[in-house]
């Protein structure tokens, strides 16, 4: 089976991405994979399998490889003589920037490029905090309170300390404070609006149960992954989050009632339904006194979650050959027609 | 002053963008003005300016004119010997598909070409109407009760006929039907649905008082256009809203009180501040027993709304030297770096 895995991006998470290109080229080894790396400069270069190794990018050598052009159909490779086209359905693991925000997926859909992954309107909801509460509110999924903060305007904090400061548009926990009193409240908010110019505060919960469920649809429904309780950690800062998008070996499922697991899955179906078609995501869930409530959606988590799948590769080949199809406008000039027939012309 | 007008697109609305954009052809005759064509096939042309003419399109000859191929930086066309550039910043004038779903806001901002015209996340919460009901409810603004219909899923309406039944994702009225009594409410359905997967019902409010309100940000503050009462019509109907799209007449101020203008004004940058910035919008508010109701975000109105503003090219100037920066992430490589290290590579 064919498939590009497309990565880096102009993004803060530029090299987690690569770690997790590195990580999937590992976990599908039954795949015929390709690997394009886009840049900060927003330039494609083909990347032979041989050299997908973090000193291939740090230490730029991926700029004497072969630049492509992005193109309708696909990803043109300019020779002397003749072209060569890459047309393989894109894996699209730009995480953050880029990625999750809805550019590459208007970029593929535009040159009419198959892909796995969030279309605009989902990385939309899941890239922004503020917009994943509206998300929830409508669809009837709990979420912890929160409040908005926005870099032109003071506003007073109603919510209880400790709390938690977070850039609205960022993934693995850039940018992000614990905050126990209010003496530390003004760094922590010069750190996040470093990274945007909003930000969200809610109470950080302590002693909240966790649990990650990543999930696809195929077929007309969703197949879940295993439960996973995360290891605890006070707070998963940059570098323990990034390790954490290498991760290839699968976990254990979570020891949780029946209940509670019909609970994570009832609430991950009413998040991804008619929105989330076509990619694999993760949501990362809280428990509350029995009462799930929704923290983050990863449309395109770390290394894809392949560790949460009793089978990756069968997994990914499901959604691969179940992804939307576009169902493009069609165009005609009858209003032109008939407008210049009424006009006499 | 430069400008670029982007216009066609894969879409139902491709038609009235091009009336759009020879409308604004007339508007802007102080501007230096290139016009870039995006066929159905998503191949852009450049149009010259003595053929923006609607037979140029209808009749298939702006096939013999220049391809151009978007690049970092611009739109290229390729000579034998050399290239050139069109780098000039875009005015988005591709209505519905394409332009008003993040497609187009999110191919110039990778390609880092400035444009007037809606981000990604603003084209999400305009384009689907669903959105823009939680948008609402999120900022405060009323909007008209409505439920939701997904083609896969029978449900009971509870709303009280007369209804309007609308698609979901399409604007100029395409799909949309008055249900006066329920053994019509098949058909509408069937109609809409041919268009979207996703309806939306809302109770038909006759007598209602509507008023149109059109603004965009400029030097951190928002600049109004004049409000009009639209001509009442028991309905726009796609050939009406055509015509509509063609306005260049300048339209007086509806009369009404000071205070009904500040409350439209009001709710108009509720729903802009801090998310349409970059963009010309129209909102269509109804007024019911002094009650504002935002019925629709235009993000790209027809003919940008030319006719509601007293100096149409001063505005957009304004807009044009005045549009957001896009702030792009810096890549290190300080953790692959330090991993390495750690690894002793």
């Amino acid at each position: 089976m064919k498939l590009t895995i497309l990565f880096g991006g102009a993004s803060f998470e530029h090299e987690i991405s690569i770690v997790s290109a590195i990580t999937l080229k590992q976990k599908l080894s039954n795949f015929d994979l390709s690997f394009i790396f886009c840049d900060q400069d927003h330039t494609f270069y083909l990347i032979e399998a041989a050299k997908m190794k973090a000193v291939t990018f740090s230490k730029g050598e991926y700029k004497k490889m072969p630049k492509l052009l992005i193109a309708n159909g696909g990803f043109v490779q300019k020779g002397i003589f003749s072209s060569t086209m890459h047309n393989a359905t894109v894996l699209n693991l730009i995480h953050g920037a880029d990625g999750e925000d809805g550019t590459i997926a208007a970029l593929l859909d535009f040159f009419s490029i198959k892909y796995i992954g969030p279309r605009i309107d989902a990385s939309v909801f899941s890239y922004d905090k503020r917009y994943t509460k509206w998300l929830c509110k409508a669809r009837g999924v709990k979420s912890v309170a929160h409040e908005e903060l926005n870099i032109k305007e003071h506003k007073n904090i109603n919510i209880e300390y400790p709390i938690i400061v977070k850039p609205a548009r960022l993934g693995s926990s850039i940018g992000v404070s614990i905050v126990k009193e209010e003496s530390e409240l003004d760094y922590a908010l010069d750190s996040a609006f470093e990274f945007d110019g909003n930000v969200i505060v809610e109470p950080f919960l302590e002693g909240v149960k966790e649990y990650n469920l990543a999930g696809f649809m195929a077929n007309e429904e969703i197949h879940f992954s295993i439960i996973e309780e995360p290891q605890k950690e006070m707070f998963l800062d940059f570098e323990k989050k990034y390790m954490d998008f290498s991760r290839s070996e699968q976990v254990l499922q979570a020891e949780i009632s029946k209940e509670l697991e019909s609970k994570l899955k009832d609430n991950f179906e009413k998040i991804y339904k008619d929105l989330f078609e076509g990619a694999l995501i993760r949501c990362d869930f809280f428990v509350v006194e029995g009462e799930v409530y929704l923290n983050e959606i990863n449309p395109i988590p770390g290394s894809m979650a392949n560790y949460l799948f009793d089978n990756f590769e069968n997994s990914l080949a499901m959604l691969l050959s179940s992804l939307p199809n576009v169902k493009k406008a069609k165009i005609g000039y009858e209003y032109i027609h008939s407008i210049s027939k009424a006009k006499g012309k």
